[in-house]
């Protein structure tokens, strides 16, 4: 991804005009400060005066500093974007949630700028208008979209180039649930992998996003066994997605389960845990076995930075050299898809077959729940306490009259204890849910 | 390669019977040492008696040592190599010679049992019995062999898994050209690197055996851009095997040759090099690039090993982790067909579709030269000194009267210099002519 254009995008409206907290109901209408940031350099608006009328506003997600979930704080920016050469401006409806979103939150994700930045690497929406030069989109094309970052917000500019046409029948939830987690599934399983009939697959977080993805992936090849880990409660539903075998990874040695089913090991591992996991994947390949590592879900062990999950995947980090590699006739590959700057037209060769895959309908978004963006903390406490099966979606559109009322209530049934847990650190809850 | 078999074979035959130094005539007939071995160990034979008529021998090269050229020695073994159930007595005919006999004898290729040993990873010959329980071959079929080692004798009994029909119009030299170089080359293109159209690979040594294999196997892809590096005599014969981009490592930097025609880097590269061209290599790699390593040649400096290189190569080893790999999305992968032990399902698949690219016309290995087992020294000489274009073949057929008249006549022109030559290390010699 061209992110360079991210950052950029930040600055393009002029500046935050509201801040609420996440979870907090934004009232755009009052153009004040509802609620002042917890960190002062997300707060620049303070003094602000009325807006004019015609002054175009749209609502945006702001990482306003790098912490637990409050602190990604829904705003109003002011100011259309304004579009370079190439680029478009999508209007957005709905964006996917992301692993590498909670690891910036953290400050572990060094694609993501410096706060304030707003989040989202992918989106889906509806062509509002073009830049110079874009000939081969038009205004009205509902699109999905890949970017570095910057895509939590009501309306974007990006260049046409990441920017993909959805095909028919696809829901926007949908759209928004492709890009992340369906190139890298892609990429990873049929560049790197190089999957082919009767291989074996081992698919860690099966329930989770990049996992689902994979397992559909899997299924469009003959007779690939799919081992799948998650936690028993999930274990139906990954079944009934594709997955062969599932390992209860919190109850079962993995290791020990796949070995009792296939002793020589398995011909693909995909590895988004990193740390000791991935010296375990390394050794449960078979000769000419391909060990595919993306990620370092092992740090994300709650809402805030645990250090000493940080410093023991590091520790454990898997390293290894081209003697050890010649002897065990196997490969390792790294893939993170916010490192693949400027190969939109690799990407663009993946999506075209990813949506002509969608077509014949033989992958499928799974939807797991969808938030309004003022439900923002819910939506990435959901996916770090790993309840989710199947993507979270976050929705531009702001929650309705009808919607809030009836959350009201429901609250008003609960005791106020549950706000107060919502701001601790669940290190130990987020662990134990689904490694 | 269930390679157990290999050092059993050695014990087959009963004792050693007569050993003449390499390059020297060995005289069969006569059943009596003519050379005695520098090694103590590899002369266990000293005090035999005369054999009795029916007593089956055969002619087998064997290491008696670590060391140079004259540490291979021909030797005439005594009594037929019993057949183990599933196994085939093989006739040879011709043999291929490999890198890792060449590190062999210098002590650097752990696959190889300790001296006295035969050697040898290929072979190809005819069928000349049957062990218990084999179904799938009969006597007098013609088949291309693959052994953990042990093959350098002119009868061999080995698994008949590792055995392989020849095609029809293949000849012997063809076939014994065929199972180390084109598995080598078709698993690291076609399985770890997962060459498809439109890519680009650097092969090194290009006019080596694995080089001429790669080459030819990468032009039965659409468009695919070779790059090859071989000293500029061998150019013209690269270019003709099909090395789009030939390249000359004595005379020009081949990263910034290369750099100057695909800024960007490459797809695949097959290294056989090791030490600091596999940290060349990586770097050179585009945004998910395969790097394969498969040797260490640059260890190979001369005709005894050079500690130097060898620590050289050692201490520039490239290693990596798991961080570096996912910020970059690049492979390492790891290939050595001496280390594929137990994977001769794997391998017969591979064979069988080598063998119908070969009936198709789409390979066909390039002899570069063949020599008599008596002549063996002169023939890893040719190889270690990479003066061979193609593959060098050991034939287990003993020099005609004809050819040997004519070459002593040829030796009387030349002084006796020549001789002393081929006893001194050629570390230098070694080292210029081809990396």
């Amino acid at each position: 991804m061209s992110g360079e254009e991210a950052p950029a995008q930040q600055q393009k409206s002029e500046e935050q005009k509201q801040e609420t907290k996440a979870n907090e109901e934004p009232k755009p209408e009052t153009k004040q400060e509802t609620a002042p940031a917890a960190d002062a350099s997300a707060a620049p608006a303070a003094t602000e005066k009325a807006p004019e009328e015609e002054v175009f506003t749209y609502r945006s997600l702001v990482l306003s500093g790098y912490g637990g979930y409050d602190k990604v704080k829904l705003q109003v920016k002011k100011g259309m974007p304004t579009l370079k050469n190439g680029e478009v401006l999508v209007r957005v409806k709905a964006c996917g949630l992301n692993f590498a979103d909670l690891l910036g939150r953290q400050g572990l994700y060094d694609r993501l700028p410096s706060p304030p930045v707003t989040p989202g690497l992918e989106c889906s929406g509806v062509i509002e208008a073009l830049g110079e030069e874009v000939t081969d989109r038009k205004v009205g094309d509902k699109v999905l979209v890949l970017n570095r970052c910057g895509l939590w917000q009501e309306v974007v500019a990006v260049p046409a180039s990441h920017t993909f046409a959805m095909p028919d029948g696809m829901s926007f939830e949908e759209a928004a649930a492709i890009p992340v987690n369906y190139i890298t599934a892609y990429m990873m399983l049929f560049d790197f992998g190089n999957l082919r009939p009767n291989q074996s697959v081992l698919v860690h977080m099966a329930a989770g996003g990049v996992g689902i993805a994979a397992t559909q992936l899997c299924k469009t090849v003959k007779d690939v066994t799919v081992f799948g880990t998650a936690s028993a409660s999930k274990h139906e539903a990954i079944s009934q997605g594709g997955v062969t075998h599932t390992i209860d990874y919190r109850t079962q040695d993995y290791v020990s389960e796949i070995r009792k089913i296939s002793p020589k090991g398995l011909d693909i591992i995909l590895d988004p845990l990193g740390g000791s996991d991935t010296h375990k994947a390394f050794n449960l390949l078979k000769p000419m076995g391909k060990l595919i590592t993306y990620g370092t879900a092992n740090m994300l062990t709650g809402q805030k930075k645990n250090l000493l999950a940080v410093a023991k995947t590091w520790y454990n980090q898997f390293s290894t050299n081209a003697g050890s590699l010649i002897h065990a006739n196997k490969s390792v590959c790294g893939f993170h898809i916010g490192y693949l700057d400027g190969e939109y037209e690799l990407i663009s060769q993946v999506v075209a077959k990813l949506l002509e895959l969608y077509s014949q309908g033989k992958i499928k978004p799974r939807v797991d729940s969808t938030y309004h963006f003022e439900q923002v903390g819910d939506a990435m406490r959901r996916m770090q306490e790993r309840n989710n099966i199947g993507k979270v979606i976050l929705l531009t559109e702001p929650k309705k009259e009808e919607e809030k009322k009836e959350e009201k209530k429901e609250e008003e049934k609960k005791d106020e204890k549950k706000d107060e847990k919502k701001d601790e650190p669940k290190s130990e809850e987020g662990k134990k849910e689904e490694n």
